[in-house]
């Protein structure tokens, strides 16, 4: 299995204390160790870094450690390969484009008999159970909606296409545009929403972070994962065949889970 | 105007001598400073580096330096803006997938009045003649092959699709599949061919190296740059129209140009 880790702001921010505790899981505190990934958005672009060593001893990552990217929406990925060989083209997030804009996925678990679309537009380069799911998802969303469609139809598409996936396997997830986030659970997700009164907050590693120091009353933020990073701040675990929503770092909508087994739209 | 270099060998091969040399044009020996992208292939995925700073002056391209990742096919280009803001979205090289495989691509100059293709599966994310050039290509092989076709129904194809294209302004492209390498040269392009017996090459800063101590006697390698990067190595000048295929270090097929203004096929 892999671990996520994304954020989603109302404005630039540094993902460094998140990420920091997030890639010692990649070779210290946890086995995640055959590769890892993260994507900016800045504007409607994406810096990806990408490497086959493990985040935690990883030059690039203490590159990024280093140079404190500023991004409204990150998505990061550590791997413990269950599907293709640990290589560049089976490290998450995956990156596509569609409509003009970029989207960028990252998955947890294992899918099996993934559907085939009636076009095959996106077509995997790698051997990932993930790419191919990402790959359907956006052949059906492409085939559907000619142009880009509202965020509320998109969300509504996203919530079908994936709920019928997840039927036959375990389909966490985290999808962006650069401007939207979505979450999806299936066995372990959790976010949590930072905003004013900023607190502070300890890392599992015993990391001490003072928030207020760093951010304006105004700044919002999500920080999404696999297991919590802090032990202090308030969690919200998601249900099984959960969904959340969120833009400019608030909750848009969620779709609580917890359904029998699937959600069925 | 930007520049271009490439490598494409038969074997995954360090580009950090040409590297360095490359990317002091960009805020030092020259004034390419508009941000610049490298991207790598291993195997069939790819690891691409991008920065808004000059590559000269940047961490991110001080961590290639250091990094010695080893690829048989990488292209990078620094950039001075024409079209398009300086932002990561603008910055080449750009990337999409086509049949199941990444096609890379770097451009040097202007085209106006890009034609549009028939579907628009690929479109611009950013606001470069760049991008809206390589969606066109990828676009019309899309629509005319379903599947991918064989190296040379491809090859040709790009040069008449391109050639045309270019009746519209100066293209100096680089693209690549991770296996084969075209290069298009309008207003100038430069390649070399390194191989057994190996020489020292002296670069126009100076730097010097003995590639004999790097190489085995079976390695090949092509190096295709804007301006030559070295002073003693046969360089041969592309001329208005000419396209060169190169794939494991050796070239497959030319196409010397010098036509009347432009190339018809």
């Amino acid at each position: 299995m892999c671990q996520l880790l994304a954020m989603n702001a109302n404005t630039p921010a540094d993902i460094t204390f998140s990420f920091e505790g997030f890639r010692k899981r990649a070779g210290i505190t946890d086995k995640h160790s055959d590769g890892f990934g993260i994507a900016f958005f800045e504007g409607k672009g994406v810096r990806v870094f990408r490497d086959d060593k493990a985040a935690a001893f990883s030059p690039i990552a203490d590159l990024i450690k280093n140079y404190k990217i500023k991004s409204p929406n990150v998505i990061a990925h550590i791997r413990q390969a269950t599907e293709g060989e640990v290589s560049i083209v089976n490290t998450h997030p995956f990156i596509r484009e569609i409509w003009g804009e970029t989207f960028v996925f990252a998955h947890n678990g294992t899918v099996k008999n993934i559907s085939k679309a009636t076009h095959n537009f996106y077509q995997s380069v790698g051997e990932t159970d993930s790419e191919e799911v990402f790959c359907y998802i956006l052949n059906v969303l492409k085939e559907r909606f000619k142009e880009k469609p509202s965020d509320q139809d998109l969300f509504d598409a996203i919530v079908e296409i994936t709920s019928k996936l997840a039927e036959n396997g375990v389909l966490n997830f985290i999808l962006s545009n650069g401007n939207w986030m979505v979450a999806r659970c299936a066995t372990k997700l959790h976010y949590v929403i930072r905003r004013y009164p900023f607190c502070k907050a300890k890392r599992d590693d015993g990391e001490i972070i003072d928030f207020s120091k760093y951010n304006d009353k105004t700044d919002k933020y999500v920080i999404i994962t696999t297991v919590p990073l802090t032990e202090n701040e308030p969690w919200i675990q998601m249900k099984n065949g959960g969904y959340a929503f969120f833009k400019d770092g608030e909750k848009l909508q969620e779709i609580v889970g917890d359904l029998p087994e699937v959600y069925h739209i």
